[in-house]
């Protein structure tokens, strides 16, 4: 599962130093957190580390995963498991496999047809094609279907809801439209899969179709797959449909993790499945439903590629929807690789990937699957070299992560309680491409990050990848003051994390400051969760030589090594103080517009405007006069976050005080350990145990997966969701709960920072 | 011809007043330039008048005039004129019919055929449709053709150019493609038809077909015909290609009337022919060549609707073109009505709308020729009943406005120095549809104009379609200092003209004051300049019971009565003053916004940031540095701005001292006909003899078609395309033209207001 086509161009990089292949630095050698001396031998190290990975064993490794079909619970994802397992062990590396038995319905009978006013019976099949030589596995490969479907057979008028998010909704409202009784067909974008049948349930929808439209990844952005890498006709996107912003992971064992003897819910129970049937078709099969529908013409910006007038219904088309799943419980085979710190055993750095498939999965999730390989053996490589990483290194590859995120839920959900003590950061990758780092996470790291891509040269051009993307980030701005902000500020803006990989569990459950890698921008294409996401495709029409490969590699590498080498853990508050700022100002803003929004169409109503405009031939439906949205009581939040920035600049000037050139300078009086202990749980005071409101598992309060977006973040969701949703007592509630959660916050970084000064007496 | 999908919706209407079956005034009594006892007697002619047009009238003309195609030169298009003469005179008016000779191609051989890497012979030809009765006329209709292409036989590489305006041509220049020796394909829409060959000229096509995608009048749109308005896949677009920013009318006599004995260039002097061979195809014709182009795929922004990867080319595709036309002179039959003024028979009030049609032209443009006819039946009913207009009246019907605005231009060049004179305004309609008045024209008559429609009642609604189109301006505003503008500003804002129909000699070569009027935003088809616009589908998709066609009739009839009746003409100069200012502040923000565009793109040059974020799998170029563009000497404009304002000020001022409740209160020392003498010359002055850079015939300093739209206009038009060429010393000396009209202009209404202070003393 990979933020496909979502993913925020957040992204990163550098001015100077470093070949690829060469250890040599023509840059500073100082690093944060780092004494001069143990900044050249760290150096030293990650030289070393740079030149190990190669492209030919990423393709290698490509080719064995994906040569088969590799869902949970197939032969061939077991296979993978223990050939993983062979291999970190072969590098000499402790290696071991964890078990959870998780809920994972796999599909039994499945129907769509159009039964009026013509006849028409959808396929649901990928045609294998004769140049892609996996693509004929039919027997090992899941049919196409939306996993946590609940069991339905339903026949129904059909209505077109466009993306099925809930402004698409209003809009239906306002043409006179209803999904009540209906099957809803929505195309997939601009939400999370699962949002589609939620919002549709909620609505009154009795059914929900989700299709491909060409317009969103098949022949509108370009050339088909064989002749090109965007979705043919039958292509069509397997995927999960469980309600992941409630909670991820196994259905029936929330909160907890699905060892075998744990206590579980009735399936009748699990809060996460659809409310109704839902199933995915491609847009050959989609093609001849929406043609039939009449009734209004979609509004412009609902239109897809296709080559008939899309209108919204409902019917004269009626559909035949028939969902039925084998409710099995299967078992998840996780692998975990520990290389014990010497200096600082319970400081754990984490790294995932996971490595099953909807079905060969080449792209997602192997081509992240091979990078985390590489740096494995490279640090094996290094362990015999003679490096001793100060902290725990735990690398984890997943299993299950397509179906809710599974094996890192978990896994996690097990440990929690040593996670919570432990673990320094979770550093994720999943699907990697061409082009441009992406970096999403935790803000305390986006100072760290920078780094770390100032270091690392971009393989198509002779400049970092930081340089790279900070160029890009010029280009795509489309305000002058937006350019000046880029060019000024020292640091990229990192992105903040929402869902749809497995750092899910560590950052919105467990409070662990994560991050998510990936290179994108310059790949593209329409297989994602199909057949033809293999081999073929990726040797085709992605990373074709794996350079960008054996980039991320490096870059999550060498950021493993910094984590795990560091005296000072190298967290940072001045650039988490200023983003949340930003959030804060955002908010206010929200607010604002909805105010400006909502009395201008009271002044709108009262002047009649919109039956004076309603075109009589067509219907519409005037909107409600509205109560203009309350002030709220920002102050707290204003003070917090004016707290956090002085706490942090209080850090930052006992940091300096220690710092000579860049380097840290200790004497006898400084315990790095109880800093350390500190800062450990810098990420961790973000947290509220209460949770979010109605889905008291999301726990962070800076962070979260939208609860309409799946997908997409929503930064101080608290009161942010609350606003969206016009609840204003709750958005009151959850700015002091926040406000709370910040100070806190304050205290701590002002503890840590008189560690420091402690230091200086 | 129509300013299709590009009329700017700029519209007007009441906040009280009259329902449309009653000659009953609830509101002010009192009209612009009217004594008390004047505006009452207008105001009983105008609710007669206002009672006499029928839907049943307006259907019967239109079932007549478009039974058969009727293009110049045609049989059909002889006995309209005929019909009408004798209509006009029926009803007892003065009808005269006045001929020209003009130079008209029709088809001799049409080719497209796609040669390779496939063949495909296109069929240049609209099938007929079982349900729509004069769809079969195949021996009368005009085969599918751009009249004025020269004669070409061409074989060439295809390259997809959009929509062939010159900003598309930079984009191919940035991907690195040229269309040097290449046939170009240009979808509809975006500027005026005749601009896609002429700039696909200027850079080195030899030849340019041009089609209607789907995505912008076909299925995208809406169901196509017969099942809905929109254009079906063979369905083609006809029209003219002549140069017509250069001059409009018969090619062979630029600035004199096609008489008989007129002085003619020869053919290959003519300068408004297109430098390459052109055809249009439709959309089924088009398909073919379209997906058999590679080379880079098109930008986003660029991609119609067809099913299939829009690649720009050059090839593999490769085509062949032919066109020949017969060069024929056909005889044009303009009908002119005239009713002689009372008072004033030297001050001439022009009405006109023009007959000739592409095929049967329902729409356009028999929507709105009948609106004409019922104006002229009614104005005759009212001499009858005893009204006697002040001033002269002239209603034309114009044959050969679709090859290149023929009969209205040759007409006006013929009678120039009559006109120079005598003429106090032209009011044009076209076709006509449903929706809300658009008004376009000169802004001496915007407040007259925002009178009118505060007097006409919608069809459809229980408000003015004065209130109707306020309401729609504020809906459409997207920033909230717009909405307020609009709430608050007395009248509503009408449109500058550009072209695309029989106003543009009245305006731009005379400098007679025009309005365009129209109403439109509840229509929209894809049957424009094609067999299928015709009365079966003008009576199932657009004003399907007249009404609009009556309020159009009753609009036009009462501006056409009311400027006639005024004692003193109603030019009003406070609302042209605000629009000049208005325009002066744009050509100064697109000279900062160029520069600032220039230096931020030289920034970025220097910056490494085209090559570093170029796609190494995908060809690109980076743009060169650029002089930064210098400042231009806006002094004089702002002065002459300010002098305008001032002067505007004082004429009102005099005005108001002589008005009493809205009324006009004279005493015998003031000479109305001295001041109208005056305000006669007001629109004159704002014309100069040389005319614009370039193109001496368009002598308007205000106005004029952009000669890179064709239709679209370009107000100030000297400075703004010098600045948009960046022609930096043509731009100053434009600054010191338009300055001095402006002061000139200035001057004239100063001293209409010593007239009128005069009165007082």
């Amino acid at each position: 599962m990979r933020r496909w086509a979502l993913v925020a161009l957040v992204i990163l990089v550098s001015v100077l130093l470093l070949a690829t292949t060469s250890t040599t630095l023509d840059g500073p050698i100082a690093l944060p957190g780092y004494s001069a001396e143990q900044a050249r031998a760290e150096r030293d190290w990650e030289g070393k580390f740079r030149d190990i990975p190669t492209p030919d064993n990423l393709r290698d490794y490509m080719k064995r995963l994906s040569a088969r079909p590799h869902h949970v619970g197939s032969p061939y994802d077991k296979d993978n498991a223990e050939w993983l397992l062979a291999k970190f062990k072969g590098w000499g590396l402790d290696a071991h496999m964890e078990n959870f038995d998780v809920l994972f319905p796999t599909p039994k009978e499945r129907v769509v047809e159009l039964v009026e006013p013509t006849k028409f019976v959808a396929k649901l099949q990928e045609p294998p094609i004769a140049v892609d030589p996996t693509s004929n596995q039919q027997a090992e490969q899941l049919p196409t279907y939306n996993a946590y479907s609940i069991d339905g057979d339903v026949t129904a008028p059909l209505v077109y809801v466009n993306y099925g998010v809930p402004e698409d909704y209003e809009k239906l409202e306002r043409i006179g439209v209803s999904v009540k009784g209906a099957i809803v067909i929505a195309r997939y974008g601009h939400s999370w899969r699962g949002i589609k049948p939620k919002v549709a349930a909620e609505h009154g929808a009795v059914g929900c179709l989700i299709y491909s439209d060409p317009r969103d990844d098949g022949y509108f952005e370009g050339d088909v797959f064989p002749q090109g890498a965007w979705r043919p006709p039958d292509g069509a996107q397997r995927g999960s449909v469980m309600d992941m912003p409630t909670y991820p992971g196994d259905p029936l064992t929330p909160g907890v993790g699905a060892t075998p003897d744990a206590k579980r819910l009735a399936l009748k129970d699990a809060k996460t499945l659809t409310k109704i049937p839902v199933l995915l078709i491609s847009y050959g099969d989609a093609q001849p439903l929406l043609a039939a529908l009449k009734g209004p013409v979609a509004p412009e910006e609902w239109r897809g590629a296709l080559a008939n007038t899309y209108h919204v219904g409902p019917g004269p088309a009626k559909v035949h929807l028939k969902v039925q799943s084998n409710w099995d419980t299967k078992r998840l085979n996780d692998i975990i690789v520990r290389i014990p710190g010497s200096n600082y055993p319970n400081e754990w750095v984490i790294r995932g990937n996971h490595y099953d498939a909807w079905v060969n999965g080449a792209e997602d999730p192997v081509s992240g699957t091979v990078t985390l390989m590489e740096e494995a053996r490279a640090l094996s490589d290094l362990l015999k070299q003679g490096w001793k990483p100060k902290r725990t290194i735990i690398y984890c590859v997943w299993d299950g992560e397509e179906p809710g995120l599974l094996g890192s839920t978990e896994w996690a959900e097990a440990h929690a309680d040593d996670l919570r003590q432990h673990a320094v950061a979770y550093i994720n990758t999943d699907a990697n491409g061409r082009g441009y780092l992406s970096v999403q996470g935790s803000h305390t790291l986006e100072k760290f990050m920078n780094g770390v891509a100032r270091d690392i040269q971009d393989p198509e051009k002779q400049i970092t990848i930081w340089k790279r993307s900070h160029l890009k980030q010029i280009a795509d701005a489309t305000k002058p003051e937006d350019r000046q902000e880029i060019r000024q500020r020292t640091d990229q803006r990192i992105g903040a994390l929402g869902s749809g990989s497995d750092y899910t569990v560590f950052l919105d459950h467990l409070g662990v400051a994560s991050l998510n890698l990936e290179f994108t921008g310059e790949d593209g294409g329409g297989i994602y969760h199909s057949i033809y996401d293999d081999f073929y495709w990726y040797t085709h029409f992605s990373d074709t030589d794996f350079s960008y490969g054996r980039a991320l590699a490096q870059t999550v590498g060498i950021s493993v090594m910094r984590l795990a080498d560091a005296e000072l853990l190298p967290y940072d508050f001045t650039d988490l103080a200023d983003t949340i700022h930003k959030y804060v100002d955002e908010l206010q803003k929200l607010l604002k517009d909805k105010q400006e929004k909502i009395s201008e169409q009271n002044k709108e109503l009262e002047e009649g405007l919109f039956s004076a405009t309603a075109d009589p031939k067509e219907k519409s439906v005037p909107p409600s006069m509205e109560e203009v949205p309350p002030h709220l009581a920002f102050a707290a939040l204003q003070n917090a976050s004016d707290a956090l920035t002085r706490s942090a600049d209080h850090y930052q000037k006992g940091l300096d005080k220690l710092t000579k050139d860049g380097s840290l300078v200790l004497n006898g009086a400084v315990s790095i350990e109880a800093i350390n202990t500190k800062l450990l749980q810098s990420e961790r005071k973000l947290t509220s145990a209460d949770g979010l409101p109605g889905r008291p598992w999301f726990k962070h309060m800076v962070y979260a997966p939208g609860y309409y977006t799946g997908y997409g973040v929503k930064t101080i969701p608290g009161v942010r969701e609350a606003i969206e949703q016009k609840k204003w007592k709750e958005a009151d509630e959850q700015i002091g709960r926040v406000a709370q959660v910040l100070q806190d916050e304050a205290g701590l970084i002002d503890s840590a920072a008189r560690e420091l000064e402690g230091a200086q007496k």
